[in-house]
């Protein structure tokens, strides 16, 4: 009875998880707080842009989190033991890129740069490198178009480049120490690999095709003609990075016998190749063709797969399209908001400081009709990633009166994250890509059935929550599954590991109709704000909104 | 020695103050609460337009008030006795009608009516009447241009006649039994002159001339051929009204036996006209050529005079220019923003649901620079009153992210309410009125620092504070001291009974520029969304407020 280990690394903290390759059973799980920072997060006062991570947290929490995981496995389940784990796997945010020397030991981990900000993992949503990706936008307009093309036409400051770049001009010495730069998906199974050459880590392509502007139609990462453009020092890092990287048919390794110690695993056994959490979640929740799978949480990434053999159009916003990303065999199409959890938790703890008041705010929500509050918001509170692609935006929130209570404007603000979310289905949809369901995960998925009904209700899809709540760490432990050869492949992988809830929300007609018209004066905001429609008649937004509102109340 | 007592009804509730006539001391005070509803307002739930409010309140509160500030007055001075009184004066809210029946008694003190919501007085900040104050506008501006002319261009559903018309409409028993219909400023004087026929109250040209389209150029109220065109019901309440309306240089009467019994104080002292508390307000803070007057709290009036010999043009957005209404001998201007402290108000206690919260949110909010939140609102929660004269705008705010403190919000609707109130100011200059100095009143003025150096900042003018804590109640003392003949005139009662706090508001040169960019920024929001500007490129927004947040968080 084979089992496999599935490894999430979030933004907050890393989970563990234990699960029977024959039916997905979870039999140990164990969540370890990343102890650095705020809530795992290394933060400038004086920037609101910055976000680091430390790497010895993500250490911590590996031996942690696994080591409790298989303790809670062993006192769960008779019988069950380490010996029994044929395969590891691992997923992380991204892109979350951490400088290394040439050991491939990270050089925060080093006396020299343990206080300093820059040698520390750039957190994804670390935006400081707003004026590199602009400058590597202009660039690839100029230079190499193709390269913008596959990720929706905009290189983001949350990528890997950009933040290299960010470290090269703000910090030299940092730049200039780190011998290569690894993604936090492709270091922590390198570490179980014990790979201790840079040059050695075996690269997942989901992070190399979506972040760094890899692809093998140009041979590789970015030409060294066109990285010379931003900086020759960046051409010179190239050939210390990598020249191919891989989808999930492909092993990071086999587990050294240094950390297969440390956990009490078997040496040797493979190591899935680390993916972006969010694609692993998309595996863990059965993604195939013709479903969405919106992984929410502090933001969302919504991932769908669409098959290799068939031609896809570049798609203007969507942020990535990569091939063998998710799945092998398919193209990886992904998108994403730049927060929604994140926004609801600013509201309540940031705002309002009382982190209790979420569930009396969505009751007390849950009780008003759509349009009946008036109010309309953006959901752009940390920028907006798909489809406007533009993190120099910012949240926007109209309709307020001196009547308007806390549990309207709650209400807004989920609505507004489920506008985004309609803007991306639309977007796909319009360009080939088939949206039938919408499978979600993640804890406010489970746990607000507010939430769903309005996405349901606004995007007019039915919504469904997968099985497990652990759909990331399910994902990579399906692919550990994989590579061990426990399951032949991923379709037969997913079909007996991974499942849905019954619970279905489907949109209410009534519903629908009333936030067709509130996603109209949704899209005038995003289109003006977001400067796609220059010369904006906003008159009537106010008034329509109000009309909505009394014909609501009624 | 003479004394004289002033009236001041306000939005929750009243006040009595009694003023000595030499130096203008305020010897006794009392404030009394209106008893019913919610704050004294009656409310709908099921219509947030509705703010109506218990004439029997109006009652009590006279009666409690006066007898307190007496009582104050005496224990306050030694040998002080109630028969140095020689005058007493009033102000109410407006436009805030009462229907009556031919006795001058309110409806709602009948049996039949004491329930009905229609038959209490009608606040001023009711805005029910949406529908008939926009079919008022464009009767008048079709048949009667300049009837519109002196109130901005737009009648306000807060007014009278949309009012009475409103409840003509919709309940048609009260509009019926009302004999005639009472201005709140008005209906006092008449209970205390003991007026016993509608008729016969003296009425006070400045809500008539504001408030009911009354002006001398036209043979006072709008002839009946106009009302007819509205409903011939409205034509036949005219000869129940008034034909004549009267500025302070009038008297409305003077104590009867029964209200000098119940106040002890001398039958027979004169009564001053009623005003508009604000008008009151404006002659408290010693209101001249070239002072703008702001009485702030929950909404805010601006009160400006213009010698009644100089020719004033038609002010668009400006909701009236009457003669007389303020002080006899010159053109009473009056604009106003419809929330200022109600904004705080409602975000503080209705959002953040803790009152106790104003003294911190002001302390946090003074420690940040202008433009460093990042944010900027609009101030229309309760619609605008000046410039766009439009109820039906909500209100607006941009610029969140997710680090947006709570501190940072309630700076941001301070400023939005210095923008409006810059409107304004640059409104009447442009127009020919000249503000050389704004002289405000009301709690919020005198207790925030923070808001006087903002709107100092904002507007580029010298911010000053009335020394009375009571300027509109102070108004009406210094109007009956000019009726009882104390003072020969108002310059002269003026000079005497008024003054300013010593504390003078200049405008900072940085802040200022900060502002002037932030200011134009509101333009843009206001003027697209209130329709002025048709084509608008709102591109750019968030992208220059980003900017100076960056510029001010160094």
């Amino acid at each position: 009875m084979p089992f496999t280990i599935g490894l999430d690394y979030g933004t907050n903290s890393a989970r563990a998880l234990v699960v029977d390759c024959t039916d997905g059973r979870e039999i140990g799980t164990a969540v370890v707080d990343y102890p650095s920072g705020h809530q795992g997060i290394l933060l400038d006062p004086s920037n609101h842009h910055l976000a680091r991570q430390s790497p010895a947290d993500y250490l911590h929490a590996l031996e942690q989190a696994t080591l409790q995981a298989l303790a809670e496995a062993k006192s769960a389940v008779k019988g069950f033991s380490a010996d029994q784990v044929v395969g590891i796997g691992m997923d992380g945010t991204g892109s979350s890129p951490i400088p290394v020397d040439d050991k491939n030991v990270p050089l925060a981990l080093s006396d020299g740069f343990r206080d300093n900000l820059s040698a520390q993992c750039w957190l994804w949503k670390d935006h400081t490198s707003i004026p590199e990706a602009a400058a590597i936008t202009a660039k690839a307009k100029d230079l190499r178009p193709q390269y913008l093309a596959k990720i929706g036409g905009t290189y983001s400051s949350e990528w890997f480049w950009a933040k290299i770049w960010h470290c090269l001009k703000t910090d030299p010495e940092v730049f200039s120490a780190a011998y290569s730069w690894v993604e936090l998906s492709d270091f922590i199974p390198s570490v179980l690999a014990g790979v201790t050459d840079p040059k050695e880590i075996v690269r997942g392509v989901c992070m190399a095709g979506h972040k760094a502007i890899y692809a093998e139609d140009w041979g590789g990462l970015p030409d060294k003609e066109f990285l010379s453009a931003l900086d020759p020092r960046l051409a010179d890092l190239r050939d210390r990075l990598y020249d191919e990287a891989h989808d999930a048919s492909v092993s990071a390794g086999k587990l050294c016998q240094e950390w297969a110690d440390k956990l009490g695993l078997p040496a040797g056994i493979p190591i899935a190749i680390g993916e972006m959490d969010v694609h692993y979640g998309a595996i863990g929740c059965g993604v195939d063709e013709g479903t969405l799978v919106k992984v929410i949480g502090t933001s969302t990434c919504d991932c769908a797969v669409v098959s290799a053999d068939k031609e896809v159009a570049d798609i203007p916003g969507i942020c990535g399209i990569v091939k063998g990303a998710i799945l092998p065999g398919f193209f990886g199409v992904e998108a994403g908001q730049s927060a929604v959890g994140d926004i609801f938790k600013w509201y309540v703890e940031g705002v309002l400081g009382d982190v209790e008041l979420h569930a009396t705010l969505t009751e007390e929500a849950a009780r008003l009709k759509p349009g009946q509050s008036g109010l309309l918001a953006l959901d752009w509170n940390n920028g907006n990633r798909t489809i406007l692609v533009d993190q120099l935006l910012t949240g926007l929130m109209l309709g307020q009166t001196l009547y308007t209570t806390r549990s309207e404007i709650y209400r807004a603000l989920i609505e507004a994250t489920a506008f985004g979310a309609r803007a991306i289905v639309e977007r796909i949809r319009e360009y080939g890509v088939p949206v039938e369901r919408i499978v979600c995960t993640g804890g406010i998925a489970e746990k607000n059935a507010l939430l769903m009904q309005i996405y349901a209700d606004v995007t007019g899809c039915e919504m469904r929550v997968s099985r497990s709540a652990q759909s990331c760490a399910l994902g990579s432990a399906v692919g550990a599954a994989v590579v061990a050869g426990a399951h032949p492949d991923f379709p037969t992988a997913q079909a007996a590991m991974t499942g849905l809830k019954e619970t279905s929300y489907h949109p209410i007609a009534g519903n629908q109709e009333i936030y067709d018209s509130l996603y109209q004066l949704y899209r005038q905001l995003h289109d003006s704000f977001g400067g796609v429609e220059t010369s904006a008649d906003l008159g009537r937004v106010m008034k329509t909104l109000l009309a909505i509102k009394a014909q609501q109340s009624n």
